[in-house]
């Protein structure tokens, strides 16, 4: 670009564009918004029952859709009858892989192209066939009346035996799907210099998501174009792939997702079911509404892979990590979908250590696609790694804590270049959680307690992570509009999953623009009204989001700053934005009211556009975390009971301290989950069946499993490199180490190491008996 | 602003900003895509039911309000009585301006305040009392049901008397509201230089807005915003009346109009109702629907006032026309509304004349306030000054086009400095309109014609007009967006209010983005989401938003241009965007697919921000029109048949042919319906009320009223000035001199001047009959 590219407003007056504002010195030093516990703005919507769910929508001649999938882990489809089904009372549409509707339409897993009804269904819950009627009834009864010949086929549904001679093939080209390897220095003279060397085998089960709100959408045509309300945590995710298999402009599909209902990584994409809902919508000419079951969910929608992870560790007696050498494999289900992706994350990069080997496999198995979960393979990682450090930190007499402070790295190890990190807080999450935790007293009360006689027996534990992103980055476009009266509209494409961005954007535009975040009203999540962003997920969203909103405002208030030059007939750079004036800088004789600025009221208007900045270039944007628990075991039955829990964070700038608090409380009752709970069941050798498909048979942890004594610590450390709020994600190291730190507290409780999640009361008694009797 | 101003997309793209694209050299001289005969971009929408109208909203939860009206013209009310009403089925809240919700609530008429309640009732179908309820017909009821104790006042309803000694006072400082005059030069002077000199008392009906989509809206709040669905012509006018009302900040509240059903100048802002409704939703915190009957309309929404005009002409003998004076009242209704707003402003304008004395009187009368009606004033001006300029052109013996080309102007005389226009194509509307209607050999074959017996008369008639405004201007402000697939979004504030606006502004941009129309996507009419717009009326909406439109395109090809430069490493500015490619200038050995530009699909979208550039400073945009007809009187029964109507148009570039008729075709429709049909029809000396609040009763044209033969001519002048894509306003000047051209062909078929419109059949025979008896 050259330098006469000046750029004007039409009316003459140059556009002040988004300033370089990120990493620039006017860091917020000091808050007065940002960072309060403010409460969320939609708090009011959400309780009152105002909020609009996709799920809520109801829209004049609106009909239901309902899918019939295959009972059948691995089956062909031969011939499907329709003709009873589509006699039946209000029917209108029914749609097969034969329909005109359905014919060249296909559906993108990863690198793979299938059919949208593909005659091979490769798992249970696979669509077959689908019906529109009047009422959900209609539909659900019409499509148990479509008749369907299948072809069984033999299927296999343990990962651990999906490699084996003989296994039935997921696909023809085998069920290996991927193997990745990774190494730094050599682990063989690691091993070697180690004083110590322990090995243990871990398992991680199978999680399936489970958002409140099920899957599913609305979907309505006008002529040639698409309207589809969905639960995403992605809007223009779901127009781009909606758009791919319809074969439609992006302009041609609007997806709204204003409320939803939790995601956990498994609505980042929109669902087969979406491009079903439209081609029903297509070919009855009406809205349809299409919301899945919890057993289709369960069946189809994507869970957690589990996990078998062998961890080779050495170490010296001083705490040095020397070696360490992980090998994983966890199923992808039937289609690629990242089976064993980023368990091995933490073994690389969590600690300092000279010499690292991994290797994780993905495997097929005949089973429902995976899909990300809250901090893909992080938690598996950390259920390994962060036992095994408990283990080491035993065998050489070590503090836990002491041993994981011992190496902590400054920089990323597995990433080329080895770059720093902008901040590593997780010294400062151990040292302080312990304080906090009262790490030291509780043990020696721990060691005094346990002493005595009786079937209660306590124990503390921690657990370490860092998480792999968080840095968040672009895209991201945001605009923000100024009223005449000074009032603000916030126009964002990302989503507010539940995580109270919406209420973080209007801190971070009320801090910039002086506002009272009250005026600040927001438009978001709608691929035809407000500007592009990517999902929500993966602990960006506030980091993405939250710079680019500060952009906004700061072009804002130079847009502002320029029609006010012209009323006090001083320049520009003279002016400064002080909340709701504008004041001559130099002695403050003149100055405006925001809203008497002549031009933003002959306009109607002002808007400010910002756009994300780069992430630094040569560093790295990591949150780290430490999670400290305390539990109390029934060594009789089994029973678990958590006291007490402390999730320590360094995710930069806290944005909301009530919304910090509920994503840290929130993963760790996820964690528990993983720890103590939750466990898809798949009848892997009679029928490859889904067995606990509902909330009875599917053990969420409950309010009844969940420390009455949760709190959260927050390492604030300045960050002005990460961006310019300063702010780190948070939502997914919440869930990292919670249960590695419950399992390292029932260790010193019991004894035993629980290296198989999760840990029910039945296992607890079987190896304290296997203990009792060894 | 200084030259160090430079201002960076964040990512470190100069962001190339809407460049000063009006009146540069790049006027479009050849468009592939404007002008073109294009189907309505909504027109599926509009047949298939599709589009929602706020009338067809429907909510979950919704109920329904209804007003309770004075039946007097003129009362106070003493005393309200719910007690009855509330105890009904189905109520669920009354509203009166005894009520907590009510309090302190105001309503603004121009320059004076009233309560929103107002005790004392000026005008039949004031507001009383509200209802809200769970059917319409249970609020109905429950209105009806309302006891009142009204003090019956004194009345007027006669504005040629509301100004006698001893006429009922509708407000206190009495009836006269304003008076105006103008002059210039010396009207004496005229008068004394003409050959010949007439004068004449004309009369215009008082015309009913009857759009086909009654007036009304939806209000849902939800906590401290509320949102409106309001049939209007701008949604940015709706907010800001009714947050004034209700003192909220604008971002609480949001008014969405995407379709509605005509307004004509009566949805230009909001009514009470909206407010009453907003209340009644916040009261029952329901979604409540309130549409007013067509009775409630006619009585309370607007009309076009009735006019009084005296009008004296001096001419010499060849045709100079030496001076106009001119006097005219008309009523506003009860409260400020402009009563003879532009009544005067042809006479002033329209012909060249040195010698020009005028003077309005808006009086109050006990009746439904005055409001916009299209092109106010002007039609009623045109029937005084056209049917005079017939008269002169009769007694000097000179064709009514002839003296109309004689006194052509090229400047505005009326406005301070005389300014020139832009264009004035008074003279070739009057030229190639009199070749294309056969003018002169029409006169002769009518001549023949009337020369024989027979009780069926012919004639032929011209009128001309200019309209003060359609040259549109600031401010507007619009958004285009290009996704990463090169399909595009549009986000523009103005209302479509039935004339074509989004189609028009879909050719616009696709003509600058060299895109396929059918890509383009429009939101507009949505304050939370769309960016600021006047309200659609005055002829301005594509000549203030096709610029805009424009200049939102130039400054997306220019964003696109700088993506591109980086891919292609060459400067931006040697870059040319020709549709799908991006292309270096020098010698096309580079290019780029604009779907490959690399930054685009690292963004998702790229967008492009317009706002309207000023209008010449020194200079008028203003539309010209000439209308020719011929009609038949049957001169026993006084009935007359519009033979053909040709509407001959200067509103510079035809931006869509179908639109562009569309609105010549309408225009005419509407001009027979003040010639021939409409009038308001008051009790003036018994009741006061209205008497023809119906269909029935009030009589628009119909299909059998309106010639077969419409056809339109465009006179299409090149006006580089007037903005950056040539359009000047149309909606207007097409209903201008419409019925004093049909009254013009009535005097040649019938000898008899009507000088009181409309022209009833009753009327023709009276006055054929007083001829002859004459």
């Amino acid at each position: 670009m050259t330098s006469n590219d000046k750029i004007y407003y039409r009316e003459g007056i140059p556009v002040p564009e988004t300033p370089a504002a990120e990493n620039s010195p006017d860091f917020w030093k000091k808050t007065t918004i940002v960072g309060k516990a403010l409460p969320r703005v939609d708090a009011y919507d959400r309780v009152s029952g105002t909020a609009l769910f996709p799920s809520d929508i109801l829209l004049p001649n609106m009909i239901y859709g309902v899918i019939l999938r295959s009972p059948h882990p691995h089956a062909r489809v031969k011939r499907i009858d329709i003709a009873e089904a589509q006699k039946m009372q209000g029917v209108r549409a029914i749609i097969t892989g034969e329909s005109a509707e359905a014919k060249g339409i296909t559906w993108q897993y990863r690198d793979q192209q299938v059919p949208l009804f593909d005659p091979h269904c490769r798992f249970e819950g696979e669509v077959v066939a689908a019906v529109a009627a009047d009422t959900w009834y209609q539909a659900s009864d019409a499509a148990r009346a479509i008749k369907v010949d299948y072809e069984i086929l033999a299927f296999v549904a343990d990962y651990e035996k999906a490699l084996d001679e003989g296994a039935a093939r997921v696909q023809d080209k085998g069920n290996l799907l991927n193997e990745e390897t990774y190494e730094r220095g050599d682990i063989k003279k690691g091993l070697a210099q180690a004083d110590l060397v322990l090995e243990e085998t871990y398992h991680t089960p199978c999680e399936l998501h489970t958002p409140l709100e099920l899957h599913g959408c609305v979907a309505n045509w006008e002529r040639d174009r698409l309207t589809i309300w969905e639960s995403s945590q992605g809007v223009y995710a779901v127009q781009a792939k909606i758009a791919q298999a319809l074969a439609l402009p992006l302009s041609k599909i609007r997806v709204k997702g204003h409320y939803m209902g939790g995601g956990f990584g498994s609505k980042l994409s929109p669902g087969k079911y979406t491009v079903i809902c439209s081609l029903l919508a297509k070919k009855t000419g009406r809205p349809v509404k299409l919301l899945l079951s919890r057993e289709e969910t369960y069946l189809c929608v994507g869970n957690r892979p589990a996990t078998t992870m062998r961890l080779k560790a050495g170490i010296k007696k001083d705490g040095t990590l020397t070696a360490l050498e992980f090998e994983c494999s966890g199923p992808s289900g039937a289609y690629p979908a990242g089976g064993a992706q980023l368990v091995d994350w933490l073994a690389r990069d969590l600690y300092q250590c000279d010499h690292v080997r991994t290797s994780s496999k993905d495997v097929l198995i005949n089973a429902g696609p995976a899909r990300p979960f809250r901090a893909p393979g992080h938690p598996q990682g950390a259920w390994a790694l962060e036992q095994m450090i408990d283990a080491l930190a035993a065998e050489i007499g070590m503090d836990p804590v002491e041993l994981r402070l011992k190496n902590i790295p400054l920089r990323s190890q597995a990433r080329a270049e080895n770059p720093p990190y902008t901040t590593t807080g997780l010294r400062q999450c151990l040292e302080e959680g312990a304080k906090e935790f009262k790490w030291q007293a509780t043990l020696k009360e721990i060691r005094n307690h346990n002493r005595k006689e009786g079937h209660r027996k306590r124990g503390i534990g921690v657990g370490a992570c860092l998480w792999i992103a968080g840095g968040g980055g672009p895209p991201s476009t945001v605009i923000l509009k100024m009223y005449k009266d000074g009032s603000i509209n916030l126009n964002m494409g990302a989503s507010d999953i539940g995580t109270g961005t919406k209420t973080v954007m209007a801190q971070v535009a009320a801090e910039e623009l002086g506002v009272n975040p009250q005026v600040i009203q927001i438009e978001h999540a709608d691929t035809a009204t407000t500007q592009f962003a990517t999902p929500s997920g993966g602990s960006k969203t506030v980091p993405t989001e939250a710079p680019t909103v500060r952009n906004a405002a700061i072009s804002l208030k130079r847009a502002l700053l320029a029609m006010a030059a012209e009323d006090l007939e001083v320049a520009m750079e003279e002016l400064e934005y002080v909340g709701d004036e504008i004041v001559w800088s130099k002695d403050r004789t003149k100055k405006i009211k925001v809203t008497d600025v002549s031009r933003l009221n002959r306009r109607g208007e002002v808007i400010g556009v910002g756009y994300r900045g780069p992430n630094p270039a040569d560093k790295v944007v990591n949150p780290f975390a430490a999670h400290f628990c305390e539990v109390e075991v029934n060594t009789l039955t089994g029973e678990i009971e958590i006291l007490r829990f402390l999730g320590v964070h360094d995710s930069g700038r806290v944005m909301n301290r009530l919304t910090f608090d509920n994503q840290v409380y929130g993963g760790i009752v996820m964690g528990i989950g993983l720890g103590l709970t939750e466990c898809r069941q798949l009848d892997e050798s009679q029928t490859g069946k889904l067995c606990n498909k509902n909330w009875h048979d599917y053990k969420l942890p409950t309010a009844l499993d969940v420390p009455q004594a949760m709190t959260s610590l927050a390492v604030e450390l300045d960050d002005p490199e990460c961006n310019n709020t300063g702010a780190k994600g948070l939502g997914e190291p919440v869930t990292i180490p919670t249960a590695a730190a419950l399992a390292n507290a029932l260790y010193m409780a019991t004894g035993v190491r629980f290296t198989r999640a999760p840990i029910s009361p039945m296992a607890v008694t079987r190896e304290l008996s296997k203990k009792k009797k060894g």
